[in-house]
């Protein structure tokens, strides 16, 4: 039997859950909260479900309700009012629709730029049209994108670029001189953009998420990405959407309506009841941040060498100074097997299993998970 | 822009239902209850929802006390117990379980016979891959598959085989020597099977439904799908399950885990409160024949020719003595616009628009349903 993608394996984030269940390790591996979504959402979830009629296919774009919301909720954060009936996609989570993106617009042959450490879908979902993924590395400690090495992997073949920010798995940053530059390298191309923004509200420090939504030249072209599942900390429950002009929309709903048709009515339901929720987005920052802060306090005596992490889910670590020489994997696995802390090795973001001696902490984590965590890890010197 | 799909438009069912409501037409076209789910399993899906800790992924390949209460199902029903961790995916509804077996086994070149008419997404799934649809028609009016031109299409290229039963759109239901017979053309060969049974529990007047779990021969090389939102009146619901031996399942999960990850978590608890429930298997084919009766009986003095009916959802119906010449998409129109009754022009199961003045009605709807859309009917002559 030959595999369509024999060099793949599971995916790292269910590798290092398994491994976290069988050690009672705590899991600060796989990107999800360890608390529930707000009670509000609860509640209304459990009337959808129970209101006669809410449980048959919704419209395979998405409800109509709920892609107005969507759209309200997008004029009112990035100034764009993006049209619910031709420019909004309700999808089974993002991962539905960062699928459903490449299956639309990559063809055999088609290069896609990405940058690396990239999400592990991005190059197996490009893989799988046929389409040959192309690498530009981005450096530690801050992880910005080189955009002339972006440039000079560009080429007439270049279907599509991937860029995602707030960064998975750094915590990087995409500044408004980032997305204007963007914009130039992409301006007289037939190249299309793909902006991963499932932590757009999760930005620290004060500073600002730069969406593509914002920027009328690069979002002509681009599909954009969001989740409920982070922003309502209900992962669960798969539902994200695509914003995209109507003749990407187009395209994008053409193969979405065989991948997975449509998303659970209900839920959607339930989400446009509270989306769009102004006050959810002005105290999502901060929530987050005081857990990427906490995180650092807790790890800052342990030897641990802390990279910046500016949005998201995850802070960066080098284990250097922990155990020189070891590789990334092997001290993953000694770390969730012997100090109970199940982490992610940062190789395996990247194709060829480049290793840095660094790993992922999820922090999207109730404090007292984080204090546990901290314990196990002190005296690890 | 070229796209990858120029010829596929919006799926049928999304057209005729956007159409039935522009039109105020009673919507025998999609194929969805209007009834809603036993209320236990309602009340189990609010009860999960407001579950401290249920909100977040489940694991990739589905819940496992979800898998454990499909795989002691299958034993019930069929007498061949899938192991729960290497056998059984839960996927975004038999949708996405399609389109993953697609995405995992057929590659550019690969031919894959569609027996016609057939669903809609089945064609376009393969052509995304870059594979080749392979045509054998069902003839009227019992739409049985002639296997000597099944013979006479497969080759060395036949990567996989689709077969359906209780079929969509015709209500065919495959016999015992039907699979005999497949069995024999497909030993010493490598082609798969895939098996979409998402009808498995609706087969009338006294048959069986003949599942290829229970032939050991076919399932050694099959993808087995079923659906929840169809056993369960929940369509919405977006959940259904792919049964294959470990190493196509690996092949499956590889996929699965980048086309969505994981399926609603609260969802997949609520289902495994209720799987499995041999009441339920033993009710249904009785609940839908009755509909199935009810529509004949209210069809018979309208002119309709009704073809048999085996299993499943719909009723196909011939409208020549109505409105001899018609194209079948032209008298749909009409027939949504002038009678207010939606159904699905035949032709739409075909890759070739073969038109032989048939079209297809939904008989998953209340009695009142029924009953309001053959009083619109009659007097059509
Ligand atoms: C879909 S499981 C992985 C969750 C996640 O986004 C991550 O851990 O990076
Ligand atoms: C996914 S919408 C179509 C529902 C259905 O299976 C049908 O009408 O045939």
């Amino acid at each position: 039997f030959t595999s369509k993608l024999p060099d793949v394996g599971t995916s790292i984030f269910s590798v290092m859950t398994q491994l976290a269940q069988d050690h009672e390790a705590i899991n600060l591996a796989q990107g999800f909260p360890d608390y529930d979504p707000p009670q509000p959402l609860l509640e209304a979830l459990a009337r959808h479900v129970l209101t006669p009629g809410h449980q048959q296919y919704a419209p395979m774009p998405g409800l109509p309700r709920l892609r107005e919301a969507i759209s309200q909720q997008t004029a009112l954060r990035y100034g764009y009012t993006p049209d619910p009936a031709t420019e909004i996609t309700v999808t089974s989570g993002a991962t539905e629709g960062l699928y459903a993106v490449m299956a639309a617009v990559v063809r055999p042959g088609d290069e896609v730029l990405l940058l690396e450490p990239a999400y592990d879908l991005y190059a197996p979902a490009v893989r799988l049209q046929g389409g040959v993924p192309v690498y530009v590395p981005l450096s530690a400690p801050d992880f910005r994108p080189d955009w002339d090495r972006v440039a000079a992997a560009l080429s007439p073949r270049t279907r599509l670029v991937l860029i995602n920010s707030p960064h998975n798995p750094t915590g990087a940053v995409l500044s408004a001189d980032d997305l204007d530059t963007l914009a130039g390298l992409l301006r007289d191309t037939d190249t299309l953009l793909l902006s991963d923004e499932v932590y757009e509200h999760m930005v620290f420090d004060g500073a600002q998420h730069n969406s593509v939504s914002a920027y009328p030249e690069l979002r002509a072209r681009a599909f954009v990405l969001s989740s409920f599942g982070k922003t309502y900390h209900a992962t669960g429950w798969k539902v994200g959407y695509c914003l995209a002009p109507p003749t990407l929309t187009a395209e994008l709903r053409r193969v979405h309506q065989f991948i997975t048709f449509s998303v659970s009515t209900p839920t959607q339901h339930a989400l446009a009841d509270v989306v769009p929720d102004a006050a959810l987005y002005e105290t999502l920052p901060a929530f987050y941040q005081q857990k990427r802060d906490l995180l650092r306090e807790l790890l800052a005596p342990t030897g641990f060498e802390l990279l910046p992490s500016g949005g998201g889910y995850f802070q960066v670590a080098g284990f250097g100074a922990l155990a020189p020489g070891l590789d990334d994997r092997t001290f993953t696995r000694r770390l969730t097997q012997e100090s109970g802390v199940a982490v992610v090795p940062l190789s395996a973001f990247y194709h060829d299993g480049h290793d840095a001696q660094l790993v992922r902490f999820c922090f999207a984590k109730t404090e007292e998970t984080l204090r546990a965590a901290a314990a196990r890890l002190t005296g690890l010197q």
